[in-house]
């Protein structure tokens, strides 16, 4: 079947109009999503690989994809590995797909990408190195992998089209009305002429619209384009009319148009803005945005002397990185209603064990499903549940299949459960590791340690502006002191009802350039771990918001303050997420005096809040149990 | 003056070939050092502005120097303010230079600079921004400042041309020819035909000879040429026997030809390398070599199809960056020997003041001086001494005047020191602060946080191949929870008896593009501060050598060790500095456990080390006051 499908690619990469000596495949849609949809699953379509990430690329005669070192089993499971070659990117002495191209290809060949699958800051390094190398980069309008499953009777699933809903104010506390009056403010003072949107979540935001088209993600295929005079959003099918009221009332006069007219109707605007005035136009868009945006804004095809392009970090992205009142207020109510949800499944979870039931990693994840739904403004999860019992905990990216032999948590198992709701009123991402007999000396020490650096980073103070990148290193000090280190980075950013992971900012050794600096009203998570591989695994997540500290705060450092940076100002954190630690796993000698009072004046709050709820709703066993786990810790 | 100089050189930018609009004149040398001779001062001459910082860009009508916040007072009492405009460069309002000229130019525009005092690093974005404002920037191949110097019968300086020394392998550890080898075997795995040296202390370090043209750095002009075949040293005036008989000993078998004409041979090379062969040459170069390098090396001028350049990070730099196990055990020694003169000039300084003499900040900067020349091996400071005494000690560059009145260093003052020497065997870098008399209760808080920062570094452990920055926060931890900080980097690299400051790795939050990753056999700084400006300032700087560290080490964190980060390998620090901390400053109930006991064994080793030399030599005064200085300290 594969060799079927990589016949017929090749036999269309060689009727090209100038033929393809090589065609990339990559894991990606129009919008840079970070999860995709069924209809953009190309490269898993050709290579038969199903793994979240990897870019194929296929020539006459080779075939390869590029992945991280989370997929290597899985890849030789799944693609035919008579066609197919693993390049395993980890390595460091595995070629780029640059330099593989230039290596492997003679010169004056033509490579081909969509150039919808690419972004501008992708297609650029790439078209350099082929250049150096003699080669062309060339954009294929149309998708060969689409054409080949049409050619092949196989045509790739329906772009979805799912209902769009319209969040109200209550939830977004700006009305969509205000959002464009203030895009169109910045684009006065950028001297820009059109704003074009093309991330999902951004669309999603400016509207305050919500949809289901990526699974997880509450968005909606679609792009739009402010002009001073304009909104047009570009989407599938027709809008509610409950969605087209929210609009009219919230002042974003907007007119609605074919999704797959976005193209011609940039080149449109191209060609009309250098006709007109003094011919100085610009537009701005998102470095992010796909090489074919960022052709037809510019009227590559169209236009002589191509249009200015503004192509850096969205003025949306950092908008919405910075949540407003009413944005965190949501946060904040949310995460108790999903910390009982939470604290409801471990509750239930260890009754199982104890009792001697048996309980799959998936019935665990259904389970708490269930609580979670019981929960008010629940509108589903916000990724996959990762449910890692025993050794599957120390698999980052874990992802039980319900097909086959299931796994059971076992009474002597650790278990890692990293899990999210979508809500009304925000987003949560949690992360608590328990096990479910008794640890052992080395489990409760890396959980210690692990729970230290988690301290370190939710009660540091910091100069606001400041990178996320330089809290990173606070979550590791504890292992880094023995030896241990985890192969992930230490916290990301997270949407307001929308994608679970947000830039531009996080929290990681990894440089986030476009980082503008950490102020007030982000949301970040906070989440050190620890991996031993075939044996457990331990995180503690927590979502986190930045608050800004002055004497007067409520935060354990505020009172000693004695300076503000010299007027820069002093951020902290309040710890959104309420959901105990387990204490069993606690070595509480191995925590300072401000750790221990640290962690039980956080056991306090969580019980205070979370416990007058249950017992409003007659929870008393839930309750009593939260009692205990909540229970102040002392030295022996 | 200054009128008559700008106007000399705008009727000289007039007379161009094509006219310039504006000239800039950068703080440089055509070979990127950080401090430059008196030749190479043509900012400073044409503003009158000294500073060691600051681009000037003169246009028909005005005249501006950009400059950081250092400099805004020094710049308006030096200055002709009528003529000058001086700009801000640390305010986020100020243009940038490219923004400046795009506003204030008029489209057409011919911006000029002399291409030796721009890196390619910085030339290109330069150009990028130019053209994008539909301007040019041209290369001036004659500096225009030095023409109106001479056109005004002020000629600059000669270029000094002092002897070159040659430092014999006891101290490099390495021959010249060795390092030659290896670098013509990076050159083979690199595919290139030439490799062209041009930062002052890589051909130093090459070539294992010093130098003296620039004040505290041991270098000489000059430009390096290796190929397979050959190794041309461009040099002013003739080398010493001793120098040549060294070379050829460690078997460099190198040609000297004068030092102004590398451009024209690396013309000619360009030009003989791109007719031999498959016409498929590359040239290799620092990215920091200049833009007159660059063009002759790619022969622009000369060629149709310039030649390929690689242009990156420098091998040599990444080569002297490790130090080698001779120039690791010379760095031991020298600051034992530099540890000395330190402690006894701290302990003459304090019977002076004791005893009611009167000593102002220069005269102690001289008798530490005196102190480090009965040193053997000593070759002179390793930069300007900053002794900042009370209020001068929060001027992080403070440097005093000569002229004029003194300060005095007074009973109730803090004194921060920072000063180093330069060694055959190896380059020192130190600050202590002591207090005359006795410190307040902010002051200790304060010193004893900069300590904390300082111990939080000197003992953390961490995996190999991460770079500097993420150490940065480590050091700031302890003051950053009280609001404190300081607005300056936590550490630098070190040359072996070479800069005092050496790239390309660093430990700030600033990133550092080209750090490679941490390796074992590095040199940095460690040295966090803290400025209470108008009344003290406060820096501890040790040296340190980073050190692989297994169970086994000699490092109190050694034994607990349970992993090395999956096989990363463990790095932490061994401490070179050797002068005690003032307990009086040491507020030690705010010391953990950990702290005490490792501030304690430091300050044992100190006593060990030195004491023992200061007992050989009869010092018998000094090793009392050091027994006194280093005597273990309890809590209360």
């Amino acid at each position: 079947m594969s060799l079927q499908r990589l016949t017929a690619l090749r036999a269309l990469m060689a009727s090209q109009p100038t033929a393809l000596a090589a065609y990339i495949i990559p894991t990606a849609d129009a919008h840079n999503s970070e999860y995709i949809a069924p209809v953009d699953a190309r490269r898993e379509w050709i290579s038969g690989f199903t793994g979240s990430a990897g870019t194929a690329v296929v020539t006459s005669s080779a075939a390869l994809v590029w992945t991280d070192g989370r997929y290597y089993t899985q890849f030789q499971q799944e693609a035919d590995m008579s066609l197919w070659t693993l390049m395993k990117q980890s390595l460091p002495d595995t070629p780029t797909i640059e330099s593989w191209l230039a290596s492997n290809l003679t010169a004056g060949s033509v490579v081909g990408v969509d150039p919808h699958t690419f972004t501008r800051d992708q297609w650029t390094p790439l078209q350099t190195a082929l250049t150096k190398a003699s080669m062309q980069l060339t954009p294929v309008q149309t998708n060969l992998i689409d054409e080949v499953r049409t050619q092949m009777g196989d045509p790739p699933p329906k772009r979805p089209n799912n209902d769009i809903i319209a969040l109200p104010v209550q939830y977004t506390g700006k009305s969509a009305g205000q959002k464009i009056s203030e895009l169109r403010q910045k684009m006065v003072e950028k001297k820009v002429s059109a704003l074009v949107i093309t991330a999902l979540d951004e669309v999603a935001y400016t509207l305050n619209l919500r949809g289901s088209d990526i699974e997880y993600n509450p968005v909606f295929f679609s792009y739009l384009i402010i002009t001073p005079a304009a909104v047009q959003l570009f989407v599938n099918g027709s809008m509610a009319d409950a969605v087209t009221s929210q609009l009219r009332a919230e002042l974003a006069h907007i007119s609605v148009l074919p999704y797959t007219q976005v193209l011609q109707h940039l080149q449109a605007l191209a060609k009309e803005l250098s006709t007109t005035g003094d011919g100085k136009h610009s537009i701005w868009l998102s470095s992010d945005a796909s090489e074919a945006i960022h052709r037809a804004a510019a009227g590559v095809d169209v236009l002589k002397t191509p249009l200015n392009l503004i192509s850096e970090v969205s003025p949306v992205s950092l908008m919405k990185l910075v949540k407003n009142d009413v944005e965190l207020e949501g946060f904040r109510q949310c995460h108790i209603r999903d910390g009982i949800a939470v604290i409801r499944l471990f509750k239930w979870l260890h009754d199982q064990i104890d009792a001697g039931a048996t309980v799959t990693e998936i019935q665990a994840s259904d389970k708490l499903l269930e609580f979670r739904k019981d929960e008010s403004d629940f509108m589903g999860p916000s990724f996959s549940t990762i449910p890692g019992a025993g050794p599957n905990g120390a698999i980052i990216h874990y992802s039980p299949s319900r097909d086959g032999p299931q796994k059971i948590i076992e009474k002597n198992d650790m278990f890692l459960l990293d899990s999210g709701g979508q809500y009304k009123d925000g987003t949560t991402d949690i992360t608590r590791t328990r096990h479910m007999g008794k640890p052992t000396a080395e489990q409760k020490s890396a959980f210690t340690r692990v729970l230290k650096g988690q301290i370190m980073v939710g009660s540091a103070l910091f100069p606001q502006g400041v990178k996320g990148n330089v809290l990173d290193s606070f979550a590791r000090h504890s292992l880094w002191e023995v030896g241990l280190d985890y192969a992930h980075g230490t916290g990301h950013g997270v949407g307001h009802f929308l994608n679970v992971h947000e830039g531009p900012s996080g929290v990681s050794w990894r440089p986030y350039p476009h980082d503008p600096g950490l102020k007030p009203g982000q949301i970040l998570s906070n989440e050190p771990g620890f991996y031993k591989v075939g044996e457990f695994g331990i995180r503690h997540e927590d979502l986190v918001e930045i608050i800004k500290i002055t004497k007067d705060s409520k935060h354990p450092k505020a009172a000693t303050l004695v300076g503000d940076y010299d007027g820069r100002g002093v951020l902290g954190f309040n710890t959104l997420t309420l959901v105990p630690h387990q204490k069993e796993c606690i070595d509480v000698n191995m925590l300072t005096d401000f750790e221990l009072s640290y962690i039980n004046a956080y056991h306090a709050r969580v019980l205070d809040t979370v416990g007058v709820i249950l017992q409003q709703r007659g929870l008393n066993q839930d309750l009593q149990w939260l009692q205990r786990e909540c229970a102040p810790m002392r030295r022996d």
